[in-house]
């Protein structure tokens, strides 16, 4: 891949620096520049070698540079596309790491104009209940998967030259739909951080919280590891991929209330093989029989 | 703590041989001899040392044992208790592994008879997706919590010399009643487990089942590790519990209900502020402020 001269980061956090650090790390890119909300993380990101230098403003960071990544929660994309393209290059590239796409898609349109061509999105498929440029890492996206979600309007060009950006990171790439992406992660990713954060949130508040947390061990650890997540970030992917996750939600409502008509009924053969189907669906998705 | 001459195990899983592996290394027993279903499984334990002998029926693993710990699924106990009660010595302890208590209490007191002093009630705070013998290891209790849920019947030194035992394996020790004890796990573990083998068995479920768990990424893989978990296990667990478990599973509705409301109407601020009262509660509980 020809090196990227002048790679901009909006949003220096754990995905943007990740990202920085990767491309850094793979030589695909001369300098970077990142702007972001929090002096602080900025200033560590410069001091851990994370970016090389500070933009005061998004048309600052975006002037001169040939590719330009979008990492913030996705309710500041229309404000932030919209501060960046009068600045961009005609030969610039534009992608993001939102884990929503479809509203990614529409605050593009309404922003980019002729520029669309230059865009894609995409959605890296890594990620940590930790936060900020102090969490990034070179490997963040080694062997892990990044989702490219073009436009028709995208130019084929730039959705090579970003996709071989990507997998620069170590990430395999894989195509999508904006709308089949909202769909299938409001399944496998968005529905189980509202699981979590749900089972938290309702243990906190019992009269006996306290005991309860006492005896909570490594399975309830694991359960609700996401929970620990981002809460701008969560709050922003649930509002965007709202219908999305409401269809989720009653799905999963549904499923619940066939598991406790089975309880409730002492069904004790129907819950044994229930379990049964989802330990061996689980099983053989850890062993990659499902990898797309 | 003087070392018990005999100890039986009946059910020589990832529980039974874990104990039997701990208190060896602790010099707590002298002699192990096994029972279970599974003769290969047995063998196993045999030719790993976790067993020093295999007993043909429980009443001959009984005989002669100053300690016995029952580790089978929960369902069996009634069978077992049953089985033990005319070979048990007078001097001979009884605990337990279950993840219930009650149902367990309801079959010693079946089971028992005058010999109900001679039993206290544990459940071991320690465990694995994995099971078998297989997976035992002689550190699974080291820095966990046993359950101690005595009866008024448990005499104090059997109460003093069980608890004394799974130290020895590198415990602590805490003490709830059975009723206590099942309303508290139903909420920390029972539930989870339960909406953790929903969600794996909602998706996998779906038309597009391949595609879902294709995408499915670390997330994902922690909130749904214990749905991998034991199914017969898991069934006794949720039919001895049901009355507390579905409770739990009632107030976990209404929270989901709660939210859906909240993504329904785009209160943005009431998710965000929801996901933040959860993550720091979840923070503090994993600084270690809720230990009891």
């Amino acid at each position: 891949m020809t090196p990227f001269e002048r790679v901009a980061v909006i949003g220096v956090g754990l995905i943007g620096g990740s990202f920085a650090l990767a491309l850094k790390q793979a030589r695909g890119c001369k300098h970077v520049v990142g702007f972001g909300r929090d002096p602080r993380n900025l200033k560590l990101a410069l001091d851990r070698g994370v970016i090389d230098s500070i933009a005061g403003t998004i048309a600052e960071a975006v002037r001169g540079a040939d590719l330009v990544l979008v990492a913030t929660p996705v309710a500041q994309f229309p404000a932030v596309f919209a501060a960046l393209s009068a600045a961009l290059s005609g030969a610039a590239l534009v992608t993001d790491a939102g884990s929503t796409k479809r509203d990614v898609v529409a605050a593009a349109r309404a922003a980019l104009g002729v520029k669309l061509a230059q865009f894609v999105p995409a959605h890296p498929i890594a990620g940590a209940e930790l936060s900020g440029v102090a969490a990034a890492k070179a490997d963040l996206f080694r062997d892990r998967k990044v989702v490219l979600a073009p436009l028709a309007e995208s130019a084929p060009e730039a959705v090579a030259r970003v996709g071989a950006a990507w997998q620069a990171c170590g990430a395999s790439v894989h195509t999508m739909s904006p709308e089949e992406h909202d769909r299938v992660f409001a399944a496998v990713s968005h529905l189980p951080h509202l699981l979590a954060y749900a089972l938290v949130h309702a243990i906190a508040g019992r009269d006996n919280a306290s005991q309860l947390f006492g005896y909570a061990a490594g399975g309830f650890r694991d359960f609700t590891r996401i929970a620990s997540s981002h809460p701008e970030m969560w709050r922003d992917i649930c509002i965007a991929n709202r219908d999305a996750l409401l269809a989720e939600l009653d799905r999963y409502t549904d499923e619940l209330k066939t598991l406790r008509a089975m309880l409730a009924a002492n069904d004790a053969a129907g819950l044994e093989a229930l379990f049964r189907d989802a330990r061996e669906a689980r099983d053989r998705w850890l062993r990659g029989a499902f990898d797309p």
